[in-house]
């Protein structure tokens, strides 16, 4: 591998620099990815191997980060459990029409074989792979099991949450039952795509932090720590991104993940404290910073590094997704003056 | 006072049971709430004394709560600071068609004579007290000068409120002016409340929680700590809310107030633990819990109670306010097991 300061920040172990990259780098706010999407929809580009690659890449080229992460989207696995998925441009997120309102919704899911009806995921994770030829590592991913039970309940994004605080709330157990399934689901899907060729994978768990901190431990961190436990990983590092849960740092580090991505509500500072040597971190930058003068991007690089201080055991990146009209001269920006700025900690 | 328990719990003083009351308890739940709105718009609504009165004291006749807030809007203020505001029908929160965007925008806005431009809130705020006689005390409000300058460089709420933190990230010294004249107009605003008949006053800071912590402490607490100590309280208790800023609990009590208001993802035997006799706390049940089943509520209600533990200094409220879809009847559970469980606690 050219370029393994990624996996080894991963697990804490002596870099040059501080290696970086941004959640949703393959996206919107490069032209070449909105070139390929001019010539395919949203899931065609998903499931089309020889196009997630390219778009994977990109970003490689262009911004110059330290992994790939690969293009696909955490809904692609409701879908593989039986669930039709739409997504229509410009109407908003990505929906499921018949969203999971009763047990025998619940019932009818079934746990798929991630090598058959996600082939065009691990197709997709091979492909990279070799195109990658080693210049950085390749990360894969999934939404965790409350995530997807979240969009799979509600049927899309949402801003209450009715219906899935309905389930947990009301029938506790039917809830479970769900969240068993997903973790199943995932434990076997993230397992497949390792044996494809991740060489790290990320969890996503985008609403975690809508629940109170006992509900997250009981619904969301359980059915974490338990796709960690039943994941084939190989050696491979695990990620846990829970948005909107810093009260909960320590106990997502006993989940036997590697690493934990922060959102910028966290002083990582604090984070380290926290954590101590257990694991490393990822993040924290406020992704609406890249909006500000390079100047400002650097000053704010240059705060977060400050925080983390000396040693290894970080990987930067935003606190969130790159917004889609962030100039691609900020994101070069922010990626080189975290390369430039972060080697004075990495003596 | 008949029923002085709020008054006496902000100031952590013995009560024979655990005040309550829920943010947003004029609103849209109660049929006698949409009965008024069907003979008048929102602004019209805020700005008719007779009306704000009648839907203040709805929410004490039906559901029982131990203190009403005045009806209105956080709103008003930017409007009378010089900026037009517009509430459609179904079409989305309120907005200012034209937004701060330029120096010259804020130059242009002025601190407004609270009872001459805000008569209305005051005269609300006077019949109410003199319709309440004294059943439940009455609250006063506004939003902090923070989530008030969001909205206002924003136009509208926001998913990611790009214009706002462009402002503070490229131009902190122009935030600074705008936030500084909001703090100015707001105490006043908030004197002003508590001459003409408010007993508490809630500062609500929707907006705190999208900011990395140092920039919620120089963009929105420094404001709400000079808020505080500019207005003339007159013995008043003043209640923080910021919602989302868990990790800055500890500060948030150092800005002078008398109560801290938390939102459902803090524990409030944690904040508690935090705060030690310094301040009250206000909350913290997670608002879609009612929509569930009636012994589900009570069940998450003795929780909350069995956390704060025994003592005075627990106002029971929600985490955020109350959804307009939410049956009255699971509204009076609410308040009922709260006033029927924690009884035990106040021995």
């Amino acid at each position: 591998m050219t370029n393994d300061t990624f996996l080894k920040a991963c697990l804490r172990q002596p870099t040059p620099y501080t290696p970086v990259w941004l959640m949703r780098q393959a996206g919107r706010y490069l032209p070449e990815y909105r070139a390929v999407r001019a010539k395919a929809d949203f899931l065609t580009l998903c499931k089309t191997p020889a196009l997630a690659a390219e778009v994977t890449i990109q970003p490689v080229d262009i911004i110059d980060v330290d992994a790939a992460i690969i293009f696909s989207d955490i809904l692609v696995i409701p879908e593989a459990m039986g669930m039709e998925l739409i997504v229509e441009e410009g109407k908003g997120g990505p929906r499921f029409p018949s969203p999971l309102r009763s047990s025998g919704d619940i019932t009818k899911l079934f746990i798929p074989d991630p090598t058959d009806k996600l082939k065009f995921v691990m197709d997709a994770l091979s492909l990279t792979r070799r195109q990658l030829n080693g210049r950085v590592p390749l990360i894969g991913f999934s939404g965790s099991p409350w995530t997807l039970a979240s969009y799979m309940v509600e049927g899309h994004g949402s801003k209450n949450f009715r219906y899935i605080k309905e389930l947990i709330y009301n029938e506790p157990k039917l809830a479970h039952i769900l969240l068993d399934k997903l973790a199943k689901a995932v434990s076997l899907y993230l397992s497949a795509q390792i044996e494809a060729g991740a060489q790290a994978i990320q969890i996503f768990d985008t609403w975690g932090g809508i629940l109170t901190q006992d509900a997250f431990e009981e619904f969301s961190l359980r059915y974490i720590k338990q796709v960690i436990a039943e994941t084939k990983t190989n050696g491979a590092p695990i990620i846990v991104f829970c948005k909107d849960c810093g009260h909960s740092i320590e106990k997502i580090a006993s989940t036997g993940c590697q690493v934990i991505g922060l959102d910028w509500t966290i002083d990582i500072g604090d984070a380290k404290k926290i954590v101590g040597d257990r694991v490393a971190l990822q993040g924290n930058m406020d992704p609406t910073i890249l909006y500000s003068k390079p100047e400002i991007i650097r000053q704010e690089v240059k705060s977060i590094l400050e925080k983390f201080g000396k040693g290894s055991g970080h990987i930067f990146n935003l606190g969130h997704g790159i917004l889609p009209d962030i100039p691609v001269e900020h994101a070069r920006e922010f990626v080189r003056a975290v390369k430039e700025e972060s080697s004075r900690y990495h003596l």
